[in-house]
């Protein structure tokens, strides 16, 4: 299997993942949940709609939470690009590739360009935010897990190889991926920012959102996301973790929210700047992938993933996907 | 269900829960996982026996390790009694009731007193061994997860109630205990020292020895200790958490030895010294009992346990105990 | 110099240090400080007085907070004994030795009895306090330093050697001590409960109440009620540390209330319940005593401390005690 | 007072400050201190010169240590640039500005280039050395405070608003900058790698490299540091904190290794990516600049730090700088 190469020298320059908006059935449910346990806090709210950031974070939000009667689902994920120059000159290489982007209004955003990645994953990239002081030293306020900042988004998509070119060509660049000997890959993490991963593509049925991931000053802060989250009735939620990653290196918790969007927190992993790093291979088989220590995930965190709004599903688990990756990752223990 | 009361005034002060000695097949394998999983430290060592002590403790050993062709087992729990002079009147009250206890030979300990309790559990009592330097601050010297001292150890008996009558006559109060309504006792922790436990008595067939604890200074050193045993190849052997525990609130992580035996490391609880503090009681069925939070432990924490040398087990699985309560500790997540 | 002797086989048991009252001159601000940067829960309030206690403890209260036209000061410090019947005993035992005890009224307290020990400080002793739920994992309402329990009361007193034998004879055994060769005591430090210290004595004018410690998880508790006290205006009131104890071996940190009443976070530090632990003596010219690494405390750190209510202090600092002290501790760091 | 303008569009990315070299009287002295301590791995070792680097790092190298029988001090700082490609650039940029640049052998790097920046400062930079396993998750190799990755260097410079021109040139951006109202820049935190800062240039006698800072995992890591640093016979050389930083916000220890060069171990700040983050402001005057808690610094901190080989330092405290500073630092508190 080839991995596509990372195209550089390009006129724009996409810095990181940034932000995303959820559907929710009940916005106090989940503000609560996003507040007490996962510890973000909230910038503005309005009656449907929340917009919230991690504690460390100056933009004006990396969570839109807006109250809805659908389904529980996602409808779109953002990424930041450097400047608003440059954000032309993204739009311009996605009109030239054949895919129609679109500028839409977004509150509490500069100039915003929204696009399906072929894929079918609706993204949305932007420039500006309002700038908001940062929280960080503001200990007194932090709650719960005290979640910083964004970090990245995971992906369940049918055809992780076709999806990983396209962000190779956006400038992305991979760290770390999965693959049996000569085999597809199952899983491909890329990055921006200058740590492991922006955005993880994992085979499966897709595309689906499997989860959002903020980072946590340490173990410490994590486990009191736990604690908290047990003592608020959220205990049978926590459905993977705590534990030690193998791609990544980081230690983790993941959550489900009160409607069932999938939250990992997870301590800082190691800084990739140098042209150096060469991505690193994971073979499912090791036993050091997945797990290095610890108990399985629950089975609903290998199957279950948020939907995108009004973007069908494809790919069946029973072709292979999640359950075949499900039987690398827990070996024989969670049978 | 009426717990028996504690005897207060007693010519004797069984002090605490201090030692145990393991049989192992391999000595070598068992100091590399003690020392640098578990994080204790070597006071002695001949070619077939080794003398252990926590990173705090100035007693000579809380764990002698013994190499031996016979299967994994537990030759004796011992408690610490304040004085040579209590001891012996520890000796006349056991004698008196029917227990023949014998004064043996105990190297680097004092005068040592063996009686096999109600339920053939083989105890040690002594006053005395030599002192040796705490090495709590020389943090230069720590591994793993540090263990800083023997808490508690915790048995499968098949008859609760009545072992418990046993230790309450010999002044151990209950902390906590497990009931559900008008039924046996499930589970009793006893304590001399003054936090909730020195040894715990859950229903199932026994005797045999569930776990030994010890404590851990925080949360970051148990997940060191972790972290070190998946990568010196034990990851497998994390049995059951992180997690935080209902009954005595710690956070733990349980882990079997190479040859099976298994070893709680657990940040320290509450301080329970006032004649105010009534046991505690717990219902199995509400959800916050054994895991306010959490993935549920692996079958083989329910079932298996280290047998006591020359002790036969009694009580069947499936006559109640271990079982009815995995049902309760579980829900349907481990099915 | 040679060390009292603790008397064993005695007709009561102190168990532990357990609560003292605080004179302060404004009772919100106070309670601001206590709860939101300390962490300790207020139990109950009324106009003018207020009931705290640590998040792991049962009792009513550890900390009782007066407001007071006076300056601000010390009424008493209290212990708890075993029972009813062991105060009775108690009281018989002072009165023989010359000491007028007297029976008060403490609210929230069973029966109460107060003595002034032969160095003028004012004691309470009760065995009972209406039991309170421990919120030790409600870590939903956790603050700062997220004070688990009061562990331990030092004083300032101009004669410790004297004072010292008061304590021993009522049962407290001496965990570590202070002297240079052939010299006075320095500092005695005397426990009851099985960790170093339920009250410790260090050479000064006195009495005076020099600090009330009280324990906290862990360093990174430790930290956040710095961070906390830097955000809520108390940044200057960090007194000394954070930093590595000498005797006791604890992480801790020392900060003023606003009145100036001394409190110590710190982690919790060794077990010690064998005969075998004999007193650990500090030469105060050993460059580990006081401060294996760190910064040197400020001054007022050796120099302030609380006076009991209508207790004069003798002793001048100029006829030695803790500016000889400070010397030791500061090397030439804090010149 | 204007801040120079950062130059976007450049032909060049330099992604990081990356490594540098120290002279030393004792390099097995050196090493203990750096490996037991701070925590650094020794990549490779000759007799007189030994390459480290941090437990994260896929770099060969971020420490050179090469023993000398010169004073302590410092040959040059060096930074990556993304790509051969890219340095060939650099270089013509700087041969451009007439800064003589030039070419050099650095083993165990690629292509090298050596420049002195206008204040003297003696640079390298480099796209490659050759790649090492990350050591991130192999916990039970990591010793002392754990060092994951060289972070930033700061400088004591006469004049830094000269000097600040010449990064912002390089496409350095100013993350934060002190300055009392109209007057000339105390300090500025200059940043390309997404974090507050890569080089810090503070007024004062120079040039000279006041530390070396390198990322620890959390404040459990960062003490035991401390508490190793103490049991080594280190402990006088913890020469700031632990405390909490007001520019950058981490958890902060500063010591002095061997030879009397600085060294910061801090846990990691916030991300700072996006176009809409304005350089932060401090006023030195405001009590939170500096310190929002803790005991003032020592002395020597604010004057003391470590010469580069063969450059001449200008500028007297007495005419500013250093003094000046550590007036506003420290308040009243260590005079």
């Amino acid at each position: 299997m080839a991995l596509p190469p990372t195209r550089y020298g390009l006129p724009f320059n996409i810095t990181r993942a940034s932000h995303l908006e959820l559907y929710v059935a009940d916005l106090d449910r989940s503000l609560r949940f996003y507040t007490e346990v996962i510890g973000l806090s909230i910038t503005q709210r309005e009656d449907s709609v929340a917009w919230l950031r991690g504690m460390e974070e100056s933009c004006h939000h990396c969570l839109v939470l807006r109250a809805s009667s659908q389904a529980p689902a996602c409808p779109f994920i953002g990424f930041r690009v450097f400047s608003d120059e440059e954000l032309e000159r993204l739009a311009e290489q996605l009109d030239a590739s054949g895919l129609a982007s679109a500028w839409v209004d977004a509150p509490f955003q500069g100039r915003t360009l929204r696009v399906s990645d072929p894929g079918g994953v609706p993204l949305e990239f932007c420039a500006r935010m309002p700038v908001q002081p940062r929280l960080l030293t503001r200990l007194h306020l932090y709650r719960g897990g005290g979640a910083l900042r964004l970090d990245h988004l995971q992906l369940h998509v049918p055809d992780v190889g076709a999806l990983t070119s396209f962000y190779t060509d956006l400038g992305f660049r991979i760290s770390e991926y999965v693959t049996a000997d000569g085999e597809e890959l199952i899983a491909v993490f890329l990055q921006r920012k200058g740590n492991p991963h922006d955005i993880v593509l994992f085979a499966g049925p897709g595309p689906r959102l499997h989860h959002v991931a903020f980072t946590t000053a340490d173990i410490s802060r994590l486990t009191l996301a736990c604690d908290v989250a047990g003592e608020l009735g959220y205990g049978a939620q926590v459905e993977r973790g705590p534990g030690r990653h193998g791609p990544g290196h980081a230690l983790y918790v993941y959550m489900r929210d009160p409607d069932g969007h999938r939250v990992e927190l997870f301590t800082t992993h190691y800084q990739t700047l140098d042209i150096d790093d060469e991505p690193v291979r994971w073979d499912p088989r090791e036993p050091e992938f997945g797990m290095p220590w610890g108990l399985p995930a629950q089975r609903s965190w290998h199957v279950e993933a948020s939907p995108f709004v009004g973007v069908a599903v494809t790919g069946s688990a029973a072709a292979g996907g999640p359950l075949v990756l499900e039987e690398f990752l827990s070996g024989g223990n969670s049978a």
